[in-house]
């Protein structure tokens, strides 16, 4: 049921960012709902979820997202594009809508949980708004790490767009006056068995440089 | 050699925020080496990789980390520990070197990834070395989301450490100067028979208020 380390390692040299997916190769349904649901358990500082993810499917708004992030042929081609978007801000009632879901999935008194509230609302306050919008954003990128991962481990191809205009997607998003924001965007689905980039060598830093053992 | 969709989802809801760790059960070193490559081969906006990740080993620092973490036990009893740290800026010589990384491995000419080398440098420059920090903080949080994933799909627990002083952490690890600063933090191992989070309900929100199709 687990991987083995050889086989991670595969799955992590098998991926790549994708340039060019295949346009007519699909994610199966129940492959996505599975992907779906690895969003949702991605992990985040207090458990707050400071995010919505969308999958955009509507082609018309794929095709303005595409002219929102330099015509990359990705929005468009590829299987599946998840727009991560974040909290503005973080005020009381987010932190009491998890403590809320928080005493319904485990059972517990909100009483019991009245600390854990505490320490967060403490936490979150030292935080200006603009603080916490940028502490959210690093939290969806745990789940930007955790969608790549978990795609190349299914054998499915991905590619992380941050070379977009957020505040194009969120007007094409309609997300002004949401409280949530764009942070950034990833594609799924199968290479094209021409994408040029998918047979160069794969390129980093020799592990000497970017791992130390002290 | 790669997953189906039930495997995955079944190693995600397996993994949780592990706060008591065996103290004894140690990764073997060939699954180690595993984890370090599969920091090695994070994705990385540019490929930029504007990171350092510091195994300690040592338990003296450890237990100095400790006090830095509000003296939580899984920085000292937990297997290996991560810290995550990140390029304080990004100049010249940084997108220079990756370049020359990537001449390297792909057998290219420096004159060939001139144009790649100059657009790196004109988006950079548009930022601010607090802004620069602060992207590369969002990056290392994609290596922070796959170690997780990787960590989980081969039955490895994981906490990852926010919590933490920043500061503290540098002054220990001797960061001060280097032009690298602690970002986060993550240790790995083998979760305790008795650590009474593990068999807690894991608790998100109902994926209809984070994922949205639209």
């Amino acid at each position: 049921m687990i991987m083995q380390p050889s086989e991670l390692l595969a799955a992590l040299r098998f991926r790549y960012a994708t340039k060019a997916f295949d346009p007519v190769r699909k994610i199966a349904v129940e492959t996505w709902e599975v992907i779906e649901e690895s969003l949702v358990l991605t992990p985040s500082s207090f458990g707050l979820q400071p995010w919505k993810f969308l999958v955009v499917q509507n082609m018309e708004t794929r095709e303005k997202l595409k002219a929102a992030s330099w015509g990359q042929g990705q929005v468009t081609d590829a299987s599946h594009l998840v727009v991560f978007t974040v909290r503005t801000d973080l005020e009381q009632v987010d932190i009491d809508s998890w403590v809320a879901r928080l005493s319904e999935v485990q059972g517990k008194p909100l009483e019991a949980l009245a600390g854990f509230s505490g320490i967060i609302s403490s936490f979150c306050c030292a935080m200006s708004p603009a603080e916490k919008q940028a502490w959210n954003t690093r939290q969806v990128y745990i789940a930007l790490g955790q969608l790549m991962t978990a795609a190349a481990v299914m054998g499915i191809d991905t590619c992380p767009l941050e070379g977009i205009s957020p505040a194009d997607y969120d007007s094409i998003l309609a997300l002004p006056g949401s409280g949530y924001t764009t942070a950034v965007a990833c594609v799924l689905g199968y290479r094209s068995a021409d994408d040029k980039y998918a047979t160069e060598p794969k390129a980093r830093f020799a592990a000497g440089k970017v791992v130390s053992r002290v």
